[in-house]
């Protein structure tokens, strides 16, 4: 499948690009001005992913920025404060948005190499009632864990914390952006993933290749202040089913598939982890991200990166000397044996070229 | 073109589904993650209307209603002060997001009837530099205006509010959701009617069909702001090219056509003036928007509404005793002559039924 | 009392100095961490002004605008719409503090010329549940209104806010910055006047001649709230009975003989009505605040507040030709002969020197 | 000085009333309306602060609170980032009020023992430019470190951080709630402790006695902020002058004599440390802050202040095993020997009462 010229782009899994099915899906989509509640399809998403995370309700947004925002933004009001990882995306990549314009305060907590928190800890961040203190009013929790190396959360880790949040009158939000990942990794349905959360975020323009979205689930409840909360944000669309439609072969085609992602991942790492120069676990990759260290003196994140984008192998440095690689449906194995190659080359050839700008990104 | 079952909608131009044109033309879009700005028609999108505009740059957002979120967050800081109209679109219908979300304090002033401002009152609204005073940073207009019956704002009188606004330290923004009818309507090039604007905000997805989005143009500093800002909301998208296709096409095939509607319009306006019970001013009727009221005793607007809604024609109510419609691409003028008709057999008639909540929209 | 040399300082009633006796009373006050809740002093004020408010609890804060403040943050949370006259001292005076740092939006309606707002205007003002709208959640009054010429709200007339505001869900708070103006001028205990109302804020320094301070009145339930967001925005203090205690003294000493700051107000304005070039209208004049315009050719408002000073008289411009002056304790019927014949003298001579700068303040 | 029965109060040092000195200069104080700028005692301590800190302009605010928020708020916009520890006032017990109200994104580092940031992690925590991220506006830190034991932060260590905060752009703000205990101990004149920062707040209402008040340090542009930043947050006083009095008692009288507070708090740590079942390095002991440890099998914090009150002494319990004791010039090295009395006693006959709730305080 690869051609010589062709870019095999490890950046993200976001940079996927729509499948004829969905191009199709998406010409043909039945549609309405869902501001009135008259998009078809968007409502046909909408109750799907409800039932597939055993929620009450659910709504479509245009990111999963949006998503992370308004779920956080319906749970807390102005100087509540949130527990969440000190790796936590809605923490490190989403701007702050929700201190910035909800005015919730984050208390953050240092995320384990597993993506989890010690949960004795979070039981000792969480206040009691005191004039010093904000309220505390919500857990959250990403899964899988982007900056902690794609890991799962397990079940009987999101159940214990779920309990905890609830004896404790916090709410328990999943950032869930790949919470399909973890699904297909443990083997298990993603709802039993979210069974003790009051609300999740989940992505269908990551690994799952649609075009745009995400979508918010929860108990009706939520739902009526998270459907205000994207109108005030600006994320309430006219004829959105068009992008929902995409959404819904995204369901239907892409989900099992993200086992092959994994393999290429585990099948990169391995690979990796041969390399002179190179540190990386393979045990510890689970999904599709991985990150690596680069040790060979001389070399750094970023010239490792602009030596593979010479090549046509794109993979962004994320520290001085780290990058991550995310696997996804444009790749296969041969591409795997490719971007090896060219590591390899890199290593033993060294850079001396210019060095873009590295950016992190989901 | 009507049939007996065909329902009339003119309860927005919002509710107009995407042409033929448009659904070829999202199925083969070129994209790309938008996110790292490589979609390449999301991209031929902005500079497009930039250019259109006269504006150094311009960004898509996914609503008219983050356009105007991001533009003002961009140009007011915590705490600033806006001034804009009573009726202003800003004001009524975007659940107050500036001052919830942005800590922008709104100044309303009384909107006149062809939805202009009194520039003295603005001037004397302006505040002077006092620890007692907020600072006013922004004036606010919109064009044409929706509450005050689709009214076009005059060069001359923008560009005067511009000037005001510029000699006070002001900036001056546009909500332009239907700035393509004032630019049809006045017979001008769109740019001329934002040339003493900062900012301005137009959408696609009213009266030009395209089915999800705005674009908000600006200087290139203001861009970089309100670029962060439409992160930070959760409007950044990936593929978002799918869309951006469709608003291509709208301003290629739709856009001149909006004379069409206009017509429409001032068809209707003449036909309701000449139904006793009806009171209107079609003189006043200037792009595609009409409000009119109920004055026959025993008869209200949301009765009228219901009235019309059992005889196929969506319309409306915006108070006790008014209505508004909009006309749209899929109304030809025979549909005109449907409406006036249900408009007087209601009115011949009565109606006795069951009133749905009628919502104010865009 | 006055001698020839003493400025007369009518610009407002916050200039009032300490009494002997409150000075005596704040050397000997009995104090504690208010912090703790152990300051004796504070307590007894905030529990007699709860009684002769006849409300549950109530709160000592540093200013009038922080007890706005707290008040409306305790009512409103992030995103809620408060209704208030467009001349309140909260929307004009205090910063746009309730959206700037609550992101509460204000909803602003027109002041009538006694300080009123129509309550039909109120009624049709509050917003329906629609995810376009904010949440309405509260009506501000204000009694005396200062802005509005010191007028009083008579006792109907905040009932029937009150009844209007409850019937809709809506929380009642009012502005008595001057509420013990009020009673005196209409003869009531200062409770009856906020019979009605969910919140109240009176001050100590203004016409009662106390150092600092003002207290807010509520129920508990709001009073937990209040006491909160008095922590949050850094009003808590330590041993504050040294303040309180001359608040009591003012309560005590200063509250009845506010009637003589009303007659002299009524003295300067009779006496003004009978200057040419002066128009004011004595009969509106009901407590210590009273406005006047300059009518006489060449003389503004400003060079007459700088023409007065020169004479020893000090009175603030609040408009191109409108001038503010208020009574209070340090001003006897004297001094008003006084700052008659320094008018008078400006009126015939005219004033050529330069201009301070003239502000409007409490 | 101690009696049989008098309570000794180790709780803070908030809990200071003034002095004879401080009530007769409160009785006498010169006022003026001070949001006029016309109050010559709070003018006068307002230099005095600024000319001590060396900074070009002073603000007088009612709290410690108050003083951090304004000075935050002033330095970021809404949606910046502050750097700070994790065990922070600002952080811990300030209710969030920087992004409840400011929109202020806090990013906490870990407070090393000694109440530093390590500055290699203060450099990586820095964001550099990209749409996902805040700006990091401010490095904040706090000297006598309350929650790392009232540790002073030295000269040398201040100087590095500022010149990474400015190399970065970033502004440094120092808590120096406590900075007359740091200049005490350091032997060093409080200014040369702040030479590297852009602001600084300092309090009179904890170990220098006065009832209320702190004031915020920093250049004349800063100051133009923080004015307005106070006045929005009600911070503005009118005749503050009679605090202020105090304040500028306890600048001549009781700055120099913190000494023996320290003194004191040595006395305590060195005797706690002899007795078996407290934990405490005498060692760490700086300023008049003091944590220790119980470690007595079967007795708690909350079980060893509560059998301490039982005996007259006031120790706050701050975690289930340690208790934090602060000294004060209320207290004499005679009443050191009864508090380790009375914690001997209690260790020998454990505890079985009732417990109250132990709080947090400054």
């Amino acid at each position: 499948m690869t051609t010589t010229h062709r870019v095999i782009d490890l950046r993200s899994d976001t940079v996927t690009k729509p499948t004829p099915a969905m191009r199709l899906a998406m010409a043909e989509a039945e549609v309405g001005d869902d501001v009135y509640g008259e998009d078809p399809t968007v409502l046909k998403l909408e109750q799907r992913v409800a039932a597939l995370m055993g929620m009450e309700a659910a709504v479509y947004v245009p990111s999963g920025t949006m998503g992370n925002l308004i779920a956080v933004l319906s749970h807390c009001g102005r100087g509540d404060e949130m527990i969440l990882g000190d790796r936590a995306h809605i923490f490190l990549y989403e701007q702050g948005g929700s201190a910035a314009l909800g005015g919730v305060h984050p208390h953050t907590l240092p995320n384990q190499l597993d993506g989890t928190l010690d949960l004795m800890q979070v039981e000792n961040a969480i206040r009691s009632e005191n004039v010093h203190y904000p309220v505390t009013r919500l857990l959250a929790l990403e899964n899988t864990h982007n900056r902690c190396g794609g890991r799962t959360l397990t079940v009987e880790y999101v159940d214990a914390a779920g309990a905890l949040a609830h004896d404790n009158g916090l709410k328990l939000h999943i950032d869930g952006a790949r919470l399909w990942n973890a699904a297909v990794a443990l083997g298990l349905p993603p709802g039993r993933l979210v069974a003790a959360a009051d609300s999740v975020s989940v992505c269908f323009s990551k690994g799952l290749g649609a075009p745009v979205g995400s979508v918010v689930a929860g108990s009706h409840e939520f739902m009526r202040k998270a459907r205000r909360m994207r109108k005030q944000v600006g994320g309430g669309m006219r004829q959105a089913g068009i992008l929902a439609a995409a959404c819904l072969v995204a369901l239907d085609q892409m989900v099992d598939r993200l086992a092959e992602d994994h393999a290429n991942a585990r099948l990169l790492a391995s690979g990796l982890a041969l390399l002179p120069g190179i540190v990386i676990d393979p045990e510890a990759v689970e999904t599709n991200i991985l990150y690596f260290d680069v040790v060979q003196p001389g070399l750094t994140g970023a010239a490792l990166s602009a030596g593979l984008a010479a090549r046509g192998v794109l993979i962004n440095p994320t520290a001085p000397q780290q990058l991550r690689a995310v696997t996804n449906y444009h790749i296969g194995a041969a591409d795997i044996e490719t971007v090896l190659g060219a590591v390899e080359d890199v290593l033993n050839t060294g850079y001396s070229g210019a060095l873009s700008t590295g950016h992190l990104y989901r």
